[in-house]
């Protein structure tokens, strides 16, 4: 999407590749909101550190960038040896494989990558496979965003408020994003409407990344403390609840999120307001049985008892804010029923969530 | 309640008055849960910043300082000349009452003061009346929390997980508090439990005084983001919902109360999980006829865009946690309506919403 640099304007993808460089590009996300810088790693070791580190996270995103590393690593191999160099290959693979253990995405777009690259005879050959692989897995991503937005671009009319939670926005994605993604359409389309960002306590997604990129495309949005939905809809201030999700039950149509998605879906749901989640199709669980079962991380409470900015001076500092001999409990995620939920918007249409099953499945 | 400083357990009233010094004694709110510290005003100029300035907060608390601040500034007056005093009187009443000027409280403390007063024919029988009335009236604010806790321990059995939202604590009455008196009064009983105490963004008074309270009082508690209680309901994590309220009508049985008590209840009353309000009889208001006409206060934004806490270093600071080019929406209440509320705690009983009118009306 569009960022404003000093006065100018300019497309950037939160991933891409530099080949000349043999470079992995990457928005740092762990300056955002307070600055904004594009860092390129050197090799394949670098790109696996970034993924483990945060600078680059969100499915699509962290996908991405583990296929361009895999890329990155195979063109990096010197020689004509195809022994040496898939034995090179697999190397790149474990080690970015094992960069966020528990995502699928990265393992998922490295299978996309390998499988173009047998296609190849030569070293040569493999090496240009790969990265034009990789370069076709992060369009793809980028094209699925896309017509999520245009599928849920419907749903938006002049003058609506819109609820969104945490951060399924481009910057989760190579570009555009999920949850965001009907907003940046339907602004193309030349529709009016405001949006309000939870703050997505504990890590603050919504405050930092959703805002600064609704802020970048100069959407009308104001932050809201996660307590504070519940009392706008009771005002008929929310027209419109639109999220992300990290897994949706292809069987069941539960939805896994970010901790305090249930809530907004159980208080849209008393207040009759539709309430959309928006996927591209590889979020889909085709195997799970219940959504009991989806594991919640249970997360360090150091999140809870603190927050991460920016001080008076400037300087980025976490502070302490909860009292210092009390402990935290921080589930990272919650499970969303389908009855709770008016649709799942995906890059072919728009489903209930009791139809993916019969209607999508592969 | 007991604080415990430097291995020392001794027992404080959030308000008291030294006689000798003329002083009224507050613990300085604005510095927990980091520090501990009593201050003592020297008149009731100071008395009445220090209400101002949020040195104390909380209905019972502040009214309780007003009334030592009326008796304080009768005491400092020279003198027998009774004209003189009443109108120093005067001046002390309309200074301490403009300190806060939307809260009701202050004004109805020094009211029952100023009646008590009058029985006196001279300044010194005047003096010596306020300071007894200013007593009475916050060992009453004390005795009636006292009551509350004895009603509402009942409702906690031995084992029970137990969520509260914001502080209704001992730091907003005189001692005892409303919301954690059932608490108190419990663990008296001998009965284990544990309190989730929700962060309560923006201004974190779960994070900070209530987790302090819990803490210095050993009761088993954890932090939690705001966002979390739903994921623990639907998970059978959470027994039993008391919070406190700024206004409950008598006429409708709402609740007016932090931002985000709405959602809880909500939450609670979809897990048919029961759902108390704890207020003493001065919380309800007899007149309005309505929740929606409850004025909600839009507080500043900065509240939710960042965060106050203390560094690693140890420094107070206010950091800066949102993009620096949004803006923010800020509620400060929210109205619960009465078919989500199971019971209001009060020192005369537990009642359901609706029996206000017909049982309690005076």
């Amino acid at each position: 999407m569009n960022v404003t640099l000093r006065g100018r304007t300019e497309h950037f993808r939160t991933v891409s590749f530099d080949a000349a460089k043999n470079s992995v590009q990457l928005i740092e996300q762990r300056l955002l909101p307070h600055e904004f810088k594009i860092i390129g790693t050197k090799n394949f070791r670098e790109t696996a550190r970034a993924i483990t580190d945060m600078v680059v996270r969100g499915a699509g995103a962290i996908g991405a960038t583990a296929a361009y590393g895999l890329a990155q690593g195979a063109r990096a191999f010197r020689g004509r040896d195809l022994k040496k160099f898939s034995a090179q290959v697999e190397l790149v693979f474990k080690t970015l494989a094992e960069a966020r253990p528990t995502a699928v995405d990265p393992v998922n777009a490295m299978h996309d990558v390998r499988r173009e690259m047998a296609r190849g005879e030569t070293v040569a050959e493999q090496q240009a496979l790969a990265l034009a692989a990789a370069e076709e897995f992060a369009n793809e991503d980028a094209r699925h965003c896309e017509e999520i937005g245009r599928h849920g671009a419907k749903l938006i009319r002049n003058g609506m408020k819109i609820l969104t939670h945490c951060n399924a926005g481009w910057l989760a994605f190579v570009d555009t994003g999920s949850a965001t993604a009907p907003m940046y359409a339907a602004q193309a389309q030349g529709k009016k409407f405001h949006v309000f960002c939870d703050e997505t306590r504990p890590r603050s997604q919504g405050a930092t990344l959703t805002a600064w990129e609704l802020a970048q495309q100069n959407i009308s949005h104001q932050i809201i403390a996660d307590n504070a939905a519940g009392h706008l809809m009771q005002r008929g201030e929310i027209d419109l609840v639109i999220v992300g999700s990290d897994r949706v039950l292809g069987r069941t149509g539960e939805v896994a999120n970010k901790i305090g998605t249930y809530t907004k879906a159980v208080l849209a749901a008393r207040h009759k307001i539709p309430f959309y989640v928006a996927i591209p199709l590889s979020t889909i669980d085709w195997n799970l049985k219940r959504g009991f079962d989806i594991p919640i991380e249970d997360r360090h409470e150091s999140e809870v008892l603190g927050a991460w900015g920016v001080t008076k001076a400037g300087r980025r500092e976490y502070i302490r804010v909860a009292n210092p001999t009390s402990g935290a409990r921080n589930p990272g995620f919650d499970v969303t029923p389908a009855e709770l939920i008016t649709g799942i918007i995906t890059p072919v249409g728009i489903f209930q969530p009791k139809e993916l099953w019969n209607k999508l499945r592969r």
